[in-house]
């Protein structure tokens, strides 16, 4: 497997390839993992640049901030209710289509950065995430299309206020899902050719504490289907980020605390890696 | 009163200023009028090099295509029902809280290119909208600063399909907001210190037929009240653009016929210019 993935500050995160435990430099073919090089088959060119041997190693990588995987999305779509348990502990029967809502793309945030909690958000939910990001542009796609044009896959935590999301908008869900760092993704874009997104595990742990335990397998809309739905509507991008939806076991069930302070975000799915995210005051 | 308008082909339009009657060439001021323009008081730099003297016209200005006059915005922020008589229209009482959604920022056209139906859009309708274009970062203002973080304004016509927007998305409106072409802008970004957003006549015409006319007097929510709710839920960013919100007049009262193939859109609002768009079938 071959993993994407930008290490260093925020705002100056340089372009990398992760094989095995080596950590590759990727900024002799690109200056960063973007639209531009999603769409121009830069993904294929680095895994054929590795294979030659043209890649040098990135000296001192685990030592660098892990950042979002892909830089700067035109948009972040993301799915409401696309689990039946999850909807049910929503108060929801299964959707009939597939909900479609935005974040603001300034949400974005790495894997292992913090999760700022504004003053008056008291009802804080995570969301662990299947993450797709578009490698070719999609506009009225056939499901048998629709994953060519993914570029690959990532770990997203579709962090919401519940409150804001529910009581402070007419019941449009946006306002609570796109203050600032509530959209951590990563920590790699793996290849689409790599990845079977029917059946991966996906779970969420708070402070150690396991909460949702789930797989992909349980989407009322699969992949291939919302991206077929969705590109009936919008016209899917180059770099953009779509966020799947998200299994039962989140705070709004009612089972368990809404984060605080000091809280420990883990969510993972399997071959995609690991997010660990502490909650912080404003 | 000036006005800043990007003019040429679509992807390849050049910044301009209008003064009077004259249209001058930005290009040695800056490459497009963009957030980092916006953030960089690029609006004062222009109007002191015009004062100056410094700027040349742009021969043939008035055979160029008018496109958006702001370049790639992180984000199109939409408020809905901000009117009390287009919120009776459709059914509803006045929010009690700005309501927030989403286009995705691809769907912004020049003030006069075709608005493209697609094949299945059955329930077309218009909104024509004060559109206020962000120039600095607004987080966790009051209504008192939020004017200060504006850059200007413009017309927009926030195009929806209501079938898509009502039925097939568990009632989040966003589906029916963001196909390819649903959201015109321009002619013109006119800075924010030359215009008073509290009283401005805003009207929609099809094919030359009245529909929409009334202020943004009747707005629930003033343009810095908006600006002041929203920037609790979201970091607005330079070069974001909000819609503000139509008032009475759309085709989903059911007192006119939704937008067919031919028809033709005009949306003007004092002081910003005129729309005018032609339906046209994908």
């Amino acid at each position: 497997m071959t993993a994407f993935l930008r290490l260093g500050p925020v705002g100056a995160e340089r372009p990398a390839l992760l094989a095995g435990d080596r950590t590759y430099d990727l900024t002799p073919l690109t200056g960063d993992i973007d639209a531009a090089f999603l769409a121009g088959g830069g993904l294929e060119r680095a895994r054929a640049a590795l294979a030659d041997g043209r890649l040098d190693e990135l000296p001192g990588a685990g030592a660098l901030r892990v950042g979002a995987p892909v830089a700067r999305p035109g948009a972040v779509l993301c799915i409401g209710q696309n689990y039946a348990a999850h909807a049910a502990e929503s108060g929801s029967l299964p959707p009939e289509h597939p909900i479609l809502f935005f974040k603001h793309p300034n949400t974005i945030v790495g894997p292992n950065d913090e999760i700022v909690r504004p003053e008056d958000a008291r009802t804080l939910d995570w969301e662990a995430e299947l993450g797709v990001v578009i490698g070719t542009a999609a506009w009225q796609v056939t499901a048998a299309e629709a994953l060519a044009h993914v570029a690959g896959y990532l770990v997203g935590n579709d962090v919401s206020e519940r409150t804001w999301q529910r009581s402070e908008s007419g019941g449009q869900w946006s306002k609570g899902k796109t203050a600032p760092t509530f959209c951590p993704l990563g920590p790699w874009l793996v290849p689409g050719d790599e990845v079977d997104p029917t059946s991966l595990r996906i779970w969420s742990a708070i402070s150690g504490a396991p909460r949702q335990d789930s797989s992909t397998a349980d989407m009322v809309f699969s992949v291939a289907s919302l991206i077929a739905d969705l590109s009936r509507y919008v016209r899917l991008e180059p770099g953009d980020v779509l966020l799947t939806g998200t299994p039962e076991g989140v705070a709004m069930s009612g089972r368990y605390p809404y984060l605080v302070d000091g809280d420990v975000v883990e969510i993972g799915i399997d071959g995609l890696g690991t997010q660990r995210s502490t909650v912080v005051s404003a």
